[in-house]
């Protein structure tokens, strides 16, 4: 779990490479109607900008896939197709030079179809995710069946996906297999793991609002990157698009699999603190993300700051975090690389912060 | 992975039996001062209401120790005496009659104190959780040591302290190995689980504010819970403490681990849904909180409700739900126990389901 990766085949989504010992990927989903492109274009830069490195789109109807072409035009992270129940919409996305097609082998599985997209797609060198949901698998008694049953069906479904497409010569395959269940997309990622090479998409479906759909989302896709398994994640929320790309960060951050500006290390405070240490930490990453947000002065993107309210863990994580104060009453002791500097006041204490951070060089 | 547990020797906090085959209990700290004892006792209203099963609070001094009888007589919850430094203060909590007292190795560890505080304790058929602390833990070169080495540092300094419990006849002994990095924090559990069968105290410490902290602990909290490991927990964040518990909640239905109320199932809308399915579900969520915290009316606490924007997994996912609809265009189809029923309104949706909750046997 050190640092061991499933290293799997690196396949290129446009200009992002996934797979291989390439950073895990951020990607999100628009959720304006694909045809009404300043809509759709407005939520794109929006995700952009949040972080969001390959974002795909909804293809429902002929306006949709026609609508690709200017999408794709305007957009400068790779776009991928999102294809259901009609093969030809595939074809047209294609046509229209999306940097990926997805397809649901629970709606899109007759063999003459699957080879007509794996060989149109080949031909452009676009590679297709063969993208398993719980939801849609075809099968018989699903309510009946166990997490692991059900994983093993999923599994299943795709392994025969892909022997189609491979008929046809495609290789450039990314996988995913999502299930509303936690257990079950864990346990479906596992078993794929052992059966191909192919770089995986990781993703829970249908995880419900912000708080709980976070927290699923956490627990099975940190799971799975804490084995090593996992090319490019995708976290689903009812909610604004870029809370996705919020969530995505921070899942890969507290891994240590990316770095996306400081991270606050900070207690949940007990009957041992003597300053108001939730206030000051709010308060620190309220401000810390504005000036961040500002492009004024320049912000390592590796960066521990440990908040501390007391001397039992305090000086300890203070001590391991690049830069860190352990209170004690009204003041506290700033710690730099390890050491301790100099006191500061808890009222000092955020503006000292932000200048060491300002200042510091990694 | 599939519900196989780490079955560990029952513990009693109190009323509370943790460990064995009981369900993972829920924890959280008062982060008022102790001596402050209606302070202390507001606090511990809200956590036992949000769902809290054990509270701890910190004894920093004699005040803190003494104020522990006062607020065990107050309190219907176990009470646990969180000891650093001055084992003085341990034999004060025991004295007092807390339900639990925890050390912390790092901080506490002359033979003498030790096997003391064990005797009194056995005395009074108190448990001792062993509480590691990265943050705490005596060692040098610690910012040099890599994940793995400082989570058997860990779990050696827990082993040691154990040694010295045992040695004192006590053997009600709870274990926790908090790191704020996750991945030391799983290592340190997963190496401990093969050492002893003691039951775990989860936690990762030092989370950091409550979206980043939630991720954090959601990962390693979760990810341990999967493999089976782990009895009682607790979420530490920098946020009110009535967060940890929702937290925790939330942790534990994700995994099927406990059930506080309906669990709601929703996709993440793309392209393809024709409602406005995010406001539909965070309303529903808002109304279904007030409906439940009203007291007015029988809520399942064991059950999904999905709502589903389109046809491509609504359909599979409300079927599988115990209460679901998928929606098409402006209306969409009621299933209950996996049967579609009737087609339901967006505007009557949350009515219709709230009705049915209601209704609804399980």
């Amino acid at each position: 779990m050190d640092n061991k990766r499933r290293i799997s085949r690196v396949v290129r989504i446009g200009r992002v490479p996934i797979g291989g010992r390439f950073p895990v990927a951020i990607q999100s989903m628009v959720k304006a109607k694909t045809s009404n492109v300043p809509a759709a274009l407005g939520q794109i830069r929006k995700l952009q900008s949040a972080g969001c490195q390959i974002v795909r789109l909804a293809v429902k109807d002929l306006a949709d896939a026609r609508a690709l072409k200017k999408i794709k035009q305007n957009c400068r992270i790779p776009v991928v197709a999102d294809i259901h129940f009609n093969w030809r919409l595939g074809m047209e996305a294609i046509e229209a030079g999306v940097d990926k097609i997805r397809l649901n082998p629970g709606n899109i599985y007759k063999k003459e179809e699957v080879v007509a997209l794996a060989r149109a797609a080949k031909l452009k060198g676009i590679p297709i995710r063969v993208g398993v949901n719980s939801g849609s698998v075809r099968r018989k008694n699903a309510g009946l069946m166990k997490n692991k049953v059900q994983a093993q069906e999923m599994v299943k479904s795709a392994l025969e996906y892909i022997k189609l497409l491979e008929g046809a010569g495609m290789r450039d395959i990314v996988v995913s297999l999502k299930a509303s269940d936690i257990r079950q997309t864990v346990i479906a990622y596992r078993l794929m793991a052992e059966r191909c090479n192919y770089p995986f998409h990781l993703g829970v479906t249908a995880t419900g609002p912000l708080f709980s759909g976070v927290i699923k989302s956490s627990i099975a896709i940190g799971s799975l990157l804490l084995e090593g398994i996992g090319d490019t994640i995708r976290i689903s929320l009812t909610d604004e698009p870029q809370q996705e790309i919020k969530a995505a960060k921070g899942i890969l951050q507290a891994l240590g699999l990316g770095h996306f500006g400081p991270q606050i290390i900070s207690c949940p405070t007990c009957g041992r603190c003597e300053v108001d240490l939730v206030r000051l930490v709010n308060d620190f990453e309220k401000k810390l993300g504005a000036a961040q947000a500002s492009g004024r002065g320049k912000f390592p993107k590796e960066l521990e700051v440990a908040l501390m309210g007391c001397v039992v863990n305090g000086p300890g994580e203070a001590a391991e975090a690049d830069l860190g104060v352990a209170f004690g009453k009204k003041e506290g002791i700033l710690f730099k690389n390890g050491k301790p500097v100099r006191k500061v006041s808890f009222r000092n204490c955020i503006t000292e912060l932000l200048k060491e951070i300002r200042g510091k060089k990694r």
